[in-house]
């Protein structure tokens, strides 16, 4: 099944056939002091910045987040993703959970967009589901229920479910619904990254579906944050997973390795394609701060 | 099924539900010529810092291999195993494949040691075997046979049944052998390391035993091979992979982030242990450096 992304003259095709897609999560003031300064601004510069890096390090999509308690965000989004165009050529993935932010960034939003996040919450399903159908755009399903988030990789598989008859029913082609399994901190459940893992074996068994995982979550209140994600990207692309909202500058070399160890990159091109631009990256970013 | 090593006064276990097991590779002279020329001159130090540095950056068992062109290994073997034994308390692992080395090394290796390796040829199965019984040692088996490396994990199997079913008939105990499913450089067929996880999803359904992975040789002639190394290792433990003859220091972290991950870490204890102590480490070898 491949979900195919647009941006003004690209496709990017995300499907278990296909290299692992890295969609830049960067361009969210969550965390970023100076980007939400940037935003509150109005200067676009910054943001452009981040769209630039990112691409160059690998993103093949950009998520685009704009939430800050200083914002009116759906004055701002169309801003934001106009500036990214305007710089960069890829798919964008726009990123709230208010069908109002959503329909100000996709209208503006180049080719075929992503949306970042619906929930199997009747009130979200209502609210997001229609505003997706209408741009034509893809979506990503997080598995959480009205009772919250499932403990088990079943009650996951259900949620999944729901997510996927509910869009498929109004209109949204299955093969437009990428589902989040989740994952949680490892730190506070030993558990946790089991759960995600499982559900992504039981999603691709029972719908085939591809798959998303925020990979940063699970490392929450850990050192050394970057061996946990590391090796949850790979753990997770062997289980099936297809994408990850993630850093690219700080993963994309695990994710390259783990697509030429899953025999997704023919002759190691793409490898060694990476590792020479990111070579060169590194040394001129090092130059540039010296 | 457990694999117990014993040192003076320790036992290492591995086995599935316990934590991977890291068998430090250093104490090789392949490609470490100042270890080499130490070993020519029978100066023991380099041995005991190497054997000391593996030990503190998390090995559990220590590889001991002293093939050199211009040394008679017999005759060194014990003089290494002693130097060894008289500064760590780990199990060793005697690391060649002639005979007259091997009764060598095992002769002053300290508790219940472990044999690297027999392979599926008639001619090593006659000749390793019957030392690893006499000694009690448990060993190695790597999927050869006498037509060489199996191109496919059907075939792998078969080689590794074959060494099973021989070890066995002649005494040892069936946990007391630790199959490794080889793996080849990715560089060259995109497919090696598939052939290996699947290898090993195939011993593990069939036999149960342990299984060890020689991690590095699946990036041979690839730039960033730490990157390949450590997915590697995380893919090969989800698939059921239990001990690795590697290097610590370099790939530790990842080892001791998927054991959490995979739900081989209550509280994450042993995760933060290892990041503690390895974080002093850094900062002592830092400090030594300068």
């Amino acid at each position: 099944m491949h979900t195919i992304l647009k941006s003004n003259s690209k496709e990017v095709i995300i499907g278990i056939d296909k290299p692992f897609v890295m969609i830049g999560e960067k361009i969210n003031p969550t965390g970023i002091k100076k980007l939400g300064q940037a935003l509150v601004d109005k200067n676009m510069e910054y943001v452009q910045y981040l769209a630039k890096r990112q691409v160059d390090w690998g993103a093949d999509v950009l998520d685009v987040n704009v939430g800050h308690p200083q914002i009116d965000e759906a004055e701002i989004i169309p801003m934001v993703v106009e500036a990214i165009k305007s710089v960069v050529d890829v798919p964008l993935c726009i990123d709230s959970n208010e069908p109002k932010i959503l329909e100000a960034g996709l209208r503006v939003a180049p080719g075929k967009p992503l949306v970042n996040s619906v929930n199997g919450e009747e009130k979200q399903l209502a609210s997001v589901l229609p505003i997706v159908k209408d741009r034509g755009a893809a979506v990503i399903g997080l598995t959480i229920g009205d009772e919250g988030i499932p403990a088990t990789p079943e009650g996951r598989l259900a949620a999944a479910g729901k997510i996927i008859e509910r869009a498929v029913k109004m209109g949204i082609p299955i093969e437009d619904i990428i589902i989040d399994p989740l994952v949680m901190t490892v730190g506070h459940n030993s558990s946790a990254a089991l759960v995600t893992l499982k559900t992504i074996e039981l999603i691709r068994k029972e719908y085939g579906v591809n798959m998303s995982l925020g990979a940063s979550n699970v490392s929450f209140g850990l050192p050394d944050r970057h061996s946990v994600n590391a090796s949850l990207l790979s753990l997770a692309m062997q289980a099936g997973a297809t994408c990850s909202i993630t850093d690219p500058i700080k993963l994309g070399s695990a994710i390259r390795a783990t697509d030429l160890l899953l025999g997704k990159d023919a002759n190691s091109m793409r490898y060694l394609k990476y590792f020479r631009a990111t070579e060169k990256l590194r040394e001129a970013e090092a130059a540039a701060k010296a």
